[in-house]
C-alpha cells in the first residue's frame, strides 16, 4: 500500500511525495570517496545513519568499505538482519537489556561500540562475560563537539579498564560533528585541527600507560580531508557524502576533498494555487528541518516555506518567476539527508535522470524507525 | 525487534528512547473535548493526523466522535483498513492515480475530501464516476492561513461546480492553522474572527448562486472554543487535545475550553555525561523539532539542546540543579506531537503514571509514514 513506485516505471509515474535516489549520482559519490581513502591507504567505514540501508552499505563495501557505521543498537540488529558483516556503534549503550541484545548481536557479526565511562566499561564487560561473545571497544573521546565522549586526558585510563575487564580496546572514538557544517574552510580546517590536538593528548594518555592505540576513527563529510591529512586518523567514517543534501552544499569546499552530487531528492507536485503561491504535497514529514529547509531543484527563482507536516509552499524571489500549474512536480533537495531518510520506508532509486529516467529498484530503509 | 516494552511490564522496563502515553491523561482529555462539543451541540470530527492510530480513533468515536479527519489519501487507507468508518480528507488530491485509489477507498468507507480548484473538481468527478462511489466534498477556503484553499468568494462557483459534475458537496472547510498558536486569547479571538469573516464571505458567495451549505467544518486545539462560540462552525476537528504537547502547552489558554494534560512523554535515558551536562539517548529522530524542542518533564531546573538526530543535551538552568546520572530516566515532553508522533512505530500505553505504571498496550501507529 506504500509504496511509491514500481520497478520500470518512469520517474513521471512515481507518487508523491516520494524520496528518490539517483543512482548514477550516488554510484559516483561512491567511487569518489573510495577513491580518496584508498588513495591516501586509509580505511572507509562509512557511517549508515545516512541511508539505514543493507544494500547501499553493500555498494560502499564492494567499493572498498571495510564496514559500516551507525548510532543506534537497534540499526546494527536492522542492518545485520539485512547482510551487513562488521558494525560499529560509534556511540554509548548504558541500559543492561540493551547491552545484552548488543552481545547477542556480537555473535551474528563483526561487532564494535564505543564507551566514555567507567560504568559503561563495567556494564559492557558483565553482557559479554555473560553471552560468551567477542567485540571491539572504541574509547570515545571528546574533541571539541561537547557531546558524548570523555576528555582526552581520560583516554588511558579508560583503555587500561576496557582491558582489564577483559575486553578488547579497538582504539580511540574521535568524531567532531559541528565541524562539519563550518562553512569556511578555513574555519573549519581550524576547529579540525583543535580535535587533531585532542587526540594526541589521548595518544600521549595512552603511551603514559602503555596501552598500543590500534586506529583512531571518526571524520564526516565536511571535514574528512582535513582529518585524513593529519595523520592521525587512520579510518574515516564520512556518510552523508553518498547523497549529500542542502546543508553540507551550503558549506564552502575544501580544496582537498573530492566533489560530492546531490543524489537525494524528494520528489512533490502542487496540488493548491493562488496568485502568489503554489502548494506542494511535501511538508516536514517527507523531509527533516533539523539543518534547514528544502531548496527547489533547478529552480533558484522560487523560494520554500514551510507549510507543516504535510505542505510546502513555493513563492516567487523575483516577480518574473513562474510559479508551477496544479500537477505539476517539483524536486525538493533536503536540509538534511539522515533524518530524512528515517521518515521514509523505501527510496525510489531511478536511473537515467531525474527528468527522464527509469525506476530501477526500490530500496528498503531497514534501519528506518531504529530509534533504540 | 523494533517493540520497546511488552505488555504488564512496569514502566521502568520500557526500553529507549520511546514515546509513551499516559492512557490515564488521553482518557481524560477524550472525554473533556467530548462533552463540551456535546454541551453546545457541535459534531466533533478529531484530526487522527495526531495520533495516526485507529484505536485512538475509536476511543474517541466511543465518546462520541462522528470519525476523524486525515490529511493524506494514504492515511485513509491505511486507518480504512484499520477499522475507521468515517474519513474526511481535509486537504487536496490532484494527482490522478492517487484519485483512483480515493474514489476505491470510498467503496470501503464513508469518505469526504476537500477541493479548491475548477482542476480539482474535474479530476475527482472523472476518478468516482470511474468508480462508481459517493462521497462528500467539501470546498476549501482560506480563511487566513495562506497555505490551500479558494478565496471566500469563489466559494459559490466552486460548489455549483461540484454539483454540476455530479458530486455531492458536503460544505466548506474552513481551518486556519496559524492561529493555533497564536499565544495571547486576545489576538488569537482576533485571528478567529477573521476566519469567522472569511466563512460569512464564503456563505454569502453560496446564497448568491442559490447553494445551501450543509456544515462548516475546521478548528484545531488552539482555538476551537472560538468557533464553537461564533455560531457558524457545525463540526470541530481538533486533534492535538489527545495528547497535548509543548507548544500548545506555551499558550496562553482561552478561558472558554476545557484544560487539557500533556499525555504524550519521549522516555529517555542518561547514556553520557560531562561535569557540565548529561546526554541523553533522544534526539530529534525520537521527537519532532519543527515547533521546538522538548521541555524535561518535571525538571524545569534543567534545559534541553539539541544534540542531532540520537542526542539530548541536557544542561542546568542554576547552579543548584543536579543532573541525572548515567543510565537514569529523563522524561521529555515534544515540542509538537504530531510529527513525533509519525517517527515511532508504536506508542507504550500505561496506566497509572509514569513513575509506577503498567504497560497496558502497544498501541500501533498504523498510519505511520503515510505521506502520500
Amino acid at each position: 500500500m506504500n509504496a511509491p513506485a514500481v520497478v520500470g516505471q518512469p520517474v513521471q509515474a512515481v507518487d508523491t511525495p516520494a524520496l528518490v535516489i539517483d543512482l548514477d549520482a550516488m554510484n559516483r559519490n561512491i567511487a569518489r570517496m573510495a577513491a580518496f581513502a584508498q588513495q591516501r591507504g586509509l580505511r572507509l567505514r562509512p557511517h549508515a545513519k545516512t541511508h539505514k540501508s543493507a544494500w547501499i552499505a553493500a555498494q560502499q563495501v564492494a567499493a572498498g568499505a571495510v564496514g559500516v557505521c551507525v548510532q543506534k543498537t537497534s540499526e546494527a540488529e536492522a542492518l545485520a538482519a539485512a547482510g551487513v558483516a562488521d558494525i560499529f556503534i560509534t556511540n554509548e549503550v548504558i541500559d543492561v537489556a540493551k547491552l545484552a541484545r548488543l552481545a547477542a548481536l556480537a555473535q551474528r557479526c563483526t561487532l564494535a561500540v564505543a564507551v566514555d565511562s567507567t560504568l559503561g566499561i563495567e556494564r559492557l564487560a558483565a553482557a559479554v562475560k555473560q553471552a560468551g561473545c567477542a567485540l571491539g571497544v572504541f574509547v570515545e573521546i571528546d574533541v571539541g563537539h561537547g557531546r558524548c565522549g570523555a576528555a582526552p586526558a581520560q583516554a588511558g585510563m579508560l583503555a587500561r579498564l576496557v582491558e582489564s575487564a577483559g575486553l578488547h580496546f579497538a582504539g580511540l572514538q574521535a568524531y567532531h560533528g559541528r565541524a562539519q557544517h563550518v562553512r569556511g574552510p578555513t574555519e573549519r580546517a581550524d576547529v579540525i585541527a583543535q580535535a587533531a590536538e585532542g587526540v594526541r593528548q589521548a595518544l600521549a594518555a595512552l603511551a603514559r600507560v602503555g596501552v598500543a592505540c590500534p586506529l583512531v576513527t571518526g571524520a564526516g563529510t565536511g571535514s574528512f580531508a582535513l582529518e585524513a591529512a593529519s595523520g592521525l586518523w587512520g579510518e574515516l567514517q564520512a556518510g552523508s557524502y553518498v547523497f549529500m543534501d542542502r546543508d553540507y552544499a551550503d558549506n564552502t569546499p575544501l580544496a582537498q576533498a573530492p566533489a560530492f552530487e546531490h543524489a537525494l531528492f524528494v520528489k512533490s507536485q502542487v496540488i493548491s494555487q493562488a496568485d502568489d503561491r503554489a502548494v506542494v504535497d511535501a511538508g516536514h514529514k517527507s523531509h527533516a528541518i533539523d539543518s534547514g529547509l528544502p531548496i527547489v531543484w533547478g529552480r533558484s527563482d522560487l523560494e520554500f516555506f514551510n507549510g507543516g507536516d504535510e505542505h510546502g509552499v513555493l513563492r516567487r524571489r523575483n516577480a518574473a518567476a513562474v510559479l508551477p500549474g496544479l500537477g505539476h512536480t517539483v524536486w525538493l533537495v533536503p536540509g538534511h539527508c539522515d533524518p530524512t531518510v528515517n521518515l521514509h520506508d523505501s527510496l525510489v532509486g531511478v536511473r537515467g535522470g531525474l527528468d527522464h529516467g527509469i525506476v530501477e529498484r526500490l530500496i528498503k530503509v531497514d534501519a528506518r524507525g531504529c530509534l533504540r
